[in-house]
């Protein structure tokens, strides 16, 4: 595959495409951030979206670009996060059949939450690499097309459209910072700024720990990492050794990559609940973690923060707050 | 004053006058409270506005129906809350001078806050009251004109475009659960959903404490009452004796009304917290703590919870967290 099948049209389309589907998420001022980096700062809260995360966007996209024979016989994943259950509610408000398939072992938090869009689930695996498996057979021997999370074209080009809403509200941004995990996401945002306009800056931004794009980047190929745990836990994952698009993206789109701490990501985490009065998950608040460390901000510039999600539990958030404000 | 005086066309002005300064708000379905309830319930969530509660509504269509003369002589206010952030931030956005008066003991937290949106801040008496007359001592000598904030025609008309958006997004609502304070935005909502749909049943909720429109519908006329500490201390604040609008329209339009307790509110915010990963003020909790009552709702209903606001201190939500999730 070659990156340069993308095209400005493929991201109109998508914009297009999903449209009647996702929201148009705030893309708001934050004040104390402006006034510590001496820029203008705005954070897209992608956590508004229905479904709680970006997600929704790739998986609209790609389930509508399946033709109308595939779309009849249903889609399936594997993931029982955030693209999970993007894939679960379009398929819900396509009235399309959605096939999830997880271990034994996911919490029953996590299949309740699935629940709420109704899709089959079915749990019937020691391990979620085997329900994978199955999905693949499924697709193999009865068409029903897995919906990938990340490494895939039109994927990428439904997060894109994130790029397209942020270029409408604040024409002249000059950099955006981007959670950056498999990639799924910042190749659409950098397609986005380096096709659509003139050379905003794009930042990577991930974990100290487990940063499995950033290694793979210095490692010229993809590579594999041990997870360790984070707060910003749905950034972890591979990037896949056969990674299609998404290494070549953002080894050719991305200007910068950095790495925060699990301190600094705790208090962009803080930052957000106590300005914004939203709460976060970890992964949200990378971006706002990079920009709060002195100096990364260029004074007088406009930039744009992307909070993916809010896949957090209120155990987290109880000792994020615990740590800042009991008495 | 005759509430008659107000048309369902002065509902309309208000909509198209304010629409390129306000946000029209999420209406989000929200789950468990739907599955508690046996019915659908949507949350407007008004602390999306751009400065975190839906005063904007009502501030801004009343300083847009200022003459020119007026707009160009600059409004003054001496609300240091919600409503005196909606009037500089209007204020700001259209060009013009706003005045706030405060009394020298009010917490710099809220000067700070006061000032994102620039406005001549005076801070020369000892009490609110003194702020209060010399404000409408500006009035009288230099038509500096006082913005109210909630017993006036087009601050009503304002707030009651919350309920053509709720109109809008949830056409087929048979309940709204609104915050009942001063009754500004109850009376607002109330007339759009008698006038403008099908007897839309209305309740007002407030806290059990301090409750001073429900207390003056008892009696039969505006009554005064102390104020006694609460979580939903928004809604604290007198109806005004002389009241000319809102008691007459809240007798007349609200179906019902309710109080919640304290620990009802708590739990309503941590509802918020835990479903929406919102933080909100304990007033833009009380129709959730109402709702999660058992028996309130009536199953198949559908309903609209009006959520007002985001202005809680840190401290506050860390209290209510640490008693539900501290390890």
């Amino acid at each position: 595959m070659d990156k340069k099948s993308i095209l400005k049209r493929d991201l109109w389309m998508a914009k297009k495409r999903i449209a009647p589907y996702i929201s148009h998420t705030p893309f708001v001022y934050s004040h104390r951030l402006s006034r510590l980096t001496g820029s203008e700062v705005y954070l897209k809260f992608e956590n508004m979206q229905e479904i709680g995360a970006f997600k929704i966007r790739g998986a609209a996209n790609k389930i509508l670009s399946l033709t109308p024979e595939e779309q009849a016989r249903g889609v399936s994943t594997f993931s029982t996060g955030n693209h999970g259950m993007a894939v679960a509610c379009m398929a819900q408000k396509l009235g399309m059949n959605a096939i999830v398939c997880m271990s034994r072992h996911v919490p029953q938090v996590k299949v309740e939450m699935m629940k709420r869009w109704n899709p089959t689930i079915l749990q019937e695996w020691d391990s979620q690499d085997a329900a994978g498996e199955y999905c693949y057979q499924m697709e193999k021997e009865r068409g029903i097309i897995v919906i990938p999370p990340f490494d895939d074209k039109e994927i990428i080009c439904g997060q894109a459209t994130m790029a397209i809403e942020m270029l409408e509200d604040q024409p002249l941004l000059d950099t955006v910072l981007v959670p950056l995990s498999g990639g799924g996401l910042i190749s659409g945002v950098a397609l986005g700024m380096k096709l659509l306009s003139d050379q905003v800056k794009v930042v990577g931004i991930s974990m100290e720990r487990s940063a499995v794009m950033i290694e793979s980047l210095k490692a010229g190929h993809p590579v594999e990492l041990p997870e360790e745990p984070t707060l910003a836990d749905s950034l972890l994952g591979g990037i896949g050794l056969d990674n299609q698009y998404t290494f070549d993206i953002v080894r050719d789109y991305v200007d910068e990559t950095a790495q925060v701490s699990e301190t600094e990501i705790a208090d962009g985490m803080a930052y957000i609940m106590e300005e914004h009065k939203m709460i976060v998950e970890g992964a949200s608040a990378v971006g706002v973690a990079y920009a709060m460390r002195p100096g990364m901000i260029e004074p007088g510039s406009r930039v744009g923060i992307v909070v993916t999600g809010r896949g957090v539990s209120m155990d987290t958030v109880e000792k994020i707050l615990e740590e800042r404000y009991r008495a």
